[in-house]
């Protein structure tokens, strides 16, 4: 292993992982990427925004409309004007994901990376999970969302992300041998886990180096 | 949580998951449960030896034989007399873990030790995967299974251990969110592996002080 790596950060709702991922990043000096991704494909394929927003982490419907686009718009693609819109969505985040990743380190959060990048040698596929008490905690105290409607949430994102995952991807979320490493973080903490993912980049970095 | 720590460690057949806990139970300074389960439970019940290692991690099967046997003998459990054999092992099995568990720290491999102790407090539930290639590698290096015959022996393992451990448990094995930790071991190899439940542990300890 070069000191190219990728960490793919997949994440329960309410686990902490987009915090993790943000902290790891921050603790090897590597960029982040999350929401940043909506606005470097909106940049790149000239849909709005907005579309990005709306689809993010959504998996495709034949009910949604589809919309016409100039492929040479939509971050080179070619012969995605017919799909649905969610399907472009997913094909020109996964162009600007194989983009981020050909440059150099990073990790990146959700929208089905470790899929996406399967074939990158450097890649490590993390995933976080949490109990439902403490990502109850979690989305109450972080997103303030009321402790009535908390684990209605919870289990509404977790569904969403689910089809999202196994539309795209053919497999669920949370399989542990499809991941290097994962991790429920509810006992430990953001830091912690951190620090164990962190062990774990050491770990291949050791051993690339044999 | 105190110093009484319980670590399970779930494996993969040929993914060094026994070796990785041995080593960390080393480090830990604490001791490591295996094949001595097998003694123990033989010990306590007056089975003999040859049937836990007949029924080590099978499930239960109709079509097996019951065997009677005195309930003051088999570790104090009574009304198990009429039991598969099978189920009178794990029965006598679980009953040992929970002792073992009582009595101080430890890491124990396999047998359910997860689900059996689930409301443990200071449980820690570990599961270690590798890829088929490193899996293959690893039996035909360290087990000397023949290269032919390797990865039809992998799947034979997967498919026993997960039919025992479904029979008992009612879930599957490798579900990333019934453990804190998942790791793959294959591209870190053992005492990279070792580090990284270490970290694990640590983060604990942590917690508990806080």
């Amino acid at each position: 292993m070069t000191n190219h790596i990728i960490i793919t950060i997949s994440r329960q709702y309410g686990s902490g992982g987009r915090l993790i991922g943000e902290k790891l990043a921050e603790t090897l000096g590597i960029p982040f990427y999350d929401k940043e991704l909506i606005t470097l494909a909106a940049e790149q394929s000239g849909f709005s925004r907005e579309i990005f927003e709306r689809m993010d982490e959504r998996a495709s419907s034949s009910l949604l409309y589809t919309l016409s686009v100039n492929p040479g718009m939509a971050g080179g693609l070619t012969g995605i004007a017919d799909l649905p819109l969610n399907d472009k969505v997913f094909l020109i985040q996964n162009n600007v994901i194989k983009q981020l990743a050909d440059k150099g380190s990073c990790v990146i959060v959700g929208r089905c990376a470790d899929y996406i990048l399967k074939e990158y040698p450097n890649l490590i596929k993390v995933f976080i999970c949490s109990d439902m008490t403490d990502r109850i905690e979690r989305i109450t105290k972080v997103y303030g969302v009321s402790f009535t409607n908390a684990e209605r949430e919870v289990q509404k994102y977790d569904k969403r992300r689910s089809n999202y995952y196994s539309f795209y991807t053919h497999t669920k979320p949370g399989i542990a041998a499809n991941y290097d490493l994962c991790l429920n973080s509810g006992q430990i903490g953001i830091d912690a886990s951190v620090e164990v993912i962190r062990a774990y980049v050491e770990g291949r970095r050791r051993a690339a180096k044999k």
